[in-house]
């Protein structure tokens, strides 16, 4: 069998899996829609735009031929922005056969439709959601490409997939961690994202570490409360994909949404911190998205419901807390229900 | 009924957590061995060494005279070092009433037994442990007393005193939760002290976000496996005294645990690490404990096995780490069994 692999996309993310797999793997080809790029990568072995002074393995092929690509490899990883990932699919098609694995690496809903990326990508390649595998976890592109240790999770409703999955990716300084829980995995990566937002919010008041802890703590709980109404298993969001992305999301002022929760924090309008991150922050559209299910099923959110508000009904940051702060005495544990548990651990 | 409650040792969270009590009561007594800082802080309303800049509240009576600190309060809180604690619970017991409600806020074993402050305290006091409070969550002192919002718990089996410490303590900027897991409380605060370690070690190699990430959440789960194999409830370490605390204590640069680590990764010998830091580092004892039990009981903690062999087996920070990452490939999901669960949520 040929040792090929392919990665979809050559951005951060992108370029720095087609690492790990170049040093596990004869040949790996990287797609990317600009020919400039790819004759850098060829010729330079760098990808500056995307990760500044880093040369790249030579087995690394790069190619704006879908065909060239992707034709008679065991793996396609698909690492776009969520944004694109349906056209990105749809071009896969033509390529596509069903003995490939189907790995993504996309954090986040499809902006119109908030549909998680495995409906996505099964609806454009035609194959079943729960045999793709996701890819997700703590995981700053620059430092893997720079050979820090890092830990992420697999996870695929056909957990001989995730497997296989392990396989390709696992090597000494890139521990790969297997899960079944797909949908979890998920919706864990997107809707991270609003307590990130919460964290920036919170540090934009010029709040402490108290603060932006118990924030951490609440809202992961509380993301993981509907994630469990959604069908997942409350322990995803503990782990990698869960407590592990949030911790260096929320902590990290390179995060997009931090970045957009602080100015909020500062007293700026929506509109201009929209104007001046000139990208999309996707912890605003989820936020949206959150609320309307947490209301629909019956959910608390409480973080969730403060930030909506802050967001689009200009409430201010400040009596946003104030109103956390305030709510009904309470125990620490809430709702999560003996028959979700049973539903997974028996 | 009087409106009068004592807090035993005038140190920054005893002092802090004293002027949260006195926003709510009418006298808060503040007890001290040393009589020129009972004189500071009635009289210049300061507690300069430990709270550098803060005034504190004039209804803060400082007293080194136990029987004027303790008689007629309706509620004790002990905040002692964890290596004073027997000391202090015995030096109170002459005065103590049984209804007065106990509440400790201490964090670590006491060293030569490895006991639970609850356990310390009931032993001295002559009462039963279940019936004591732990105050615990993440809680910079400094924090506390400008009034940045701060997010606790109060654990004690005895639900109804959970209850009663957490209307003591509640106001707009200190919000208090309560659990029944007081097991759970002390061992979470007690144990993540380990993986503050582990992140200092991991920050001291030059490692990064992503294995930092990778060291927090893989840690706080199996401190929860030993937690649980000790009867704690697995959901209290994903609240505020596990998460929480744990954010926080492996995010600062002041916890004397995550610079322990740090040195020790930048190669420094044990001895030396502990003579220049001048004073207990509670995850050192701790991880000693921790191994111990995990060999004992036949628990799974590989991070924890790894830094005690760094500790105290002269393993070298980095191979530790290669050992980590080499272990066989793994499911995320581990070992929580259903009896645990059963016995929680029935």
């Amino acid at each position: 069998m040929s040792d090929k692999v392919t990665v979809l996309v050559a951005g951060s993310w992108g370029t720095a899996l087609a690492s790990v797999l170049a040093a596990n793997h004869k040949e790996v080809y990287l797609w990317t829609r600009r020919p400039e790029q790819a004759a850098e990568i060829n010729e330079h072995h760098t990808n500056e735009h995307f990760l500044p002074g880093i040369r790249l393995p030579e087995n690394i092929i790069a190619t704006t031929d879908m065909e060239q690509a992707v034709s008679g490899s065991k793996a396609v990883v698909i690492v776009s922005p969520s944004s694109g990932m349906r056209q990105v699919a749809r071009s896969l098609k033509a390529f596509w056969k069903e003995d490939m694995l189907c790995i993504h690496a996309t954090k986040g809903f499809e902006t119109e439709t908030m549909k998680r990326m495995s409906t996505v990508i099964s609806e454009e390649l035609g194959c079943k959601e729960g045999e793709i595998v996701v890819l997700s976890g703590p995981s700053h592109a620059e430092e893997v490409v720079r050979l820090c240790p890092t830990t992420v999770v697999v996870a695929s409703a056909d957990e001989a997939r995730a497997v296989t999955a392990q396989g390709l990716f696992i090597n000494n300084d890139f521990r790969v961690y297997t899960n079944r829980d797909q949908l979890g995995v998920e919706l864990a990566g997107a809707l991270k994202n609003i307590i990130a937002l919460g964290a920036g919010l919170s540090d934009g008041l010029g709040f402490g570490d108290n603060a932006k802890a118990a924030l951490l703590t609440r809202g992961l709980a509380e993301i993981a409360r509907v994630g469990v109404e959604l069908g997942a298993n409350p322990l995803t969001f503990s782990g990698l994909a869960g407590l592990g992305d949030l911790v260096v999301t929320a902590t990290s002022q390179h995060s997009r949404n931090w970045r957009a929760g602080s100015m909020l924090g500062q007293g700026k309008p929506l509109a201009e911190v929209l104007d001046s991150m000139g990208m999309v922050v996707e912890g605003i559209r989820t936020t949206e998205a959150a609320y309307a299910i947490s209301v629909r099923l019956g959910v608390q959110m409480p973080i969730t419901d403060q930030i909506y508000h802050v967001l689009f009904k200009g409430r201010t940051p400040r009596s946003a807390v104030e109103a956390l702060m305030g709510r009904d005495r309470k125990t620490e544990m809430e709702a999560i229900s003996q028959e979700t548990w049973e539903q997974w651990h028996s």
